[in-house]
């Protein structure tokens, strides 16, 4: 059973979507964040991200500033990918009773590192200790404008589906940390060849896309919005299901990093297979009217942000299919990490 | 290093107090909850609460489902001790890969029971795996009326304090089962003799004083707030730091269960040693005017609630001192769990 089966069984049916909308809640579990009405103008956006040792992060790859700082924003992701600001976040860190305390130190300074590059209040949180292991837990509240948070139900027939950045860099940073084998804390930037640096640092330092969430949001005109926390395939296949359409991904329009090309090169790989399951790049893909596109690129250049259209969204919900660059058209599954 | 100094140290002067007033926290790190302006007439309030496996909670301790109800329980309580009122929860869940689901199913369970005894809706989290133990930690977003929020810095000389119900019962509760030793999966309500099952309740069960603190909220007349987490001797402390005062308990005045009575005299130990030093049982103190006192007894018994007046504030910050059955007066000191 994977994670979204496993919440849905813990989950579903426990409480009525009457009693949730009697209390406020516009969106609650099942898109990036769940959205409620507090009070007039504005909505809550709730979201909450964990990061565990030895699972989402171990000696080799991450320093522990980057622990913190990605945990955060990780968070931040999911809020981007409403179109929403945060604004508070609350962080759940417990740790052995041996550990170092410069570590969870560094752990809270890549924490207000991000917080404070999003002006994210951190408002409280709860420290304690485990029996083995750390574990980090961020939640952020932020707000949106009554009405105006971007879910990813509502891709329509016929419109395209774009990408805000490269993918698959993350998860080639990840391999490249994890075969190079040396303890993080021993190294630092300058120590990654110029090569790899750009893989290494989107893994270890993402790069959460708020102000093109934004730009999306106050357009109007952006349908759904994800984040790519689990690679391109399995974020489109949860746009299609929740949409009921389906999606096809156009691969000469993919858009491939150089040092992502070099590096599957360099080791007989697909740089494809990074960018549809690899996963953690917290781009935002999404999808809009075809004739909004042409403006909306304008725009984003103008802000110096990036946006490729990159596919299709169809009638028939059959699910996720990659047209390759040759023409032939092959079903993708709806792969990703799956923790369980 | 206590839990405290390190939350201290790891945040403090990183964000300044300007830096969160422009961002709207009214009250940041510090107390029970951070509250924050999002739109005119409420506030938020936000805190989290976690708990791992063998640290506050093992086999031996407690049922799967208690393990939740008490998660969300410690959680609603911070948000009691504000005068709040608890409206969403987000849930971090991790375990290891190999954990029956059963278990978790149970966990969400106690916190559904929980969250739907105080109309909290469970609005997202993130469900993770760990290499070792199960963590739960709950986030809460409750809302107060703008600028009613009950802090613990506000006890004034001449308050009295106050506790809304018997102290001591979780922590007696808790060595009850852990002497016993029985897988508590293996045992239901009725296998605890009668004799201990409100000691087993408090530790298991949990009741956050909810009703309470919108009672004293409300009535416009109440000074500093705390929910007793950890011990009576810890919160008088916080109370009597915050507010820079000191505060005397008279003994005589702490109302002692019977069946904390009996325990204690059972195992030849000081029933008043788990109310000064034991912790968890999520009774509110606070301190009012004492001529305030009267009327508020009265509310609350007709509301069926209990209010004990157990001390007093004192202008002078000497701490937190108990005055004896004897006359004598003796200073306590600020222990309570400490996880560090």
């Amino acid at each position: 059973m994977d994670e979204f089966a496993i919440i849905r069984r813990l989950t579903e049916g426990r409480q009525t979507p009457a009693f949730q909308k009697e209390r406020g809640i516009v969106t609650g579990i099942g898109d990036d964040a769940a959205v409620a009405n507090l009070t007039s103008g504005c909505q809550l956006v709730m979201t909450c991200d964990t990061m565990t040792e030895e699972i989402h992060f171990k000696k080799i790859t991450m320093r522990d500033t980057d622990i913190g700082y990605k945990a955060m924003a990780a968070a931040v992701s999911d809020i981007a990918a409403m179109g929403a600001i945060p604004r508070y976040a609350l962080i759940s860190l417990s740790f052995p009773k041996g550990t170092v305390l410069d570590k969870i130190e560094s752990i809270y300074k890549g924490l207000y590192e991000c917080a404070d590059r999003f002006k994210v209040v951190i408002a409280g949180g709860d420290t304690t200790s485990a029996v083995q292991g750390i574990t980090v837990a961020v939640t952020i509240i932020g707000e949106v404008e009554r009405g105006k948070a971007l879910l990813r139900s509502v891709a329509k027939p016929g419109d395209v589906l774009f990408a805000t950045g490269f993918l698959g860099l993350s998860a080639a940073g990840l391999q490249y940390l994890l075969d190079r084998g040396i303890p993080s804390g021993e190294w630092d930037e300058h120590s990654v060849t110029e090569a790899h640096s750009a893989l290494v640092r989107a893994h270890c330092r993402p790069d959460p896309q708020i102000e093109a969430g934004q730009l999306l949001q106050r357009s109007g005109i952006c349908h759904a919005l994800n984040d790519v926390s689990d690679g391109l395939a399995s974020e489109a296949w949860e746009i299609a299901e929740a949409s009921g359409v389906g999606i096809d991904l156009i691969e000469e329009r993919i858009p491939v990093a150089g040092e992502l090309l070099v590096y599957a090169q360099q080791r007989e790989l697909d740089a494809l297979d990074f960018i549809l399951y690899g996963g953690e790049d917290y781009q935002l893909v999404g999808t809009m009217r075809e004739e909004h596109a042409a403006a909306m690129q304008a725009k984003f250049r103008e802000a110096g942000l990036a946006l490729h259209i990159i596919g299709y969204v169809q009638t028939q919900p059959r699910g996720v299919r990659l047209v390759q660059s040759g023409g032939k058209v092959v079903s993708l599954e709806k792969k990703g990490y799956n923790h369980f």
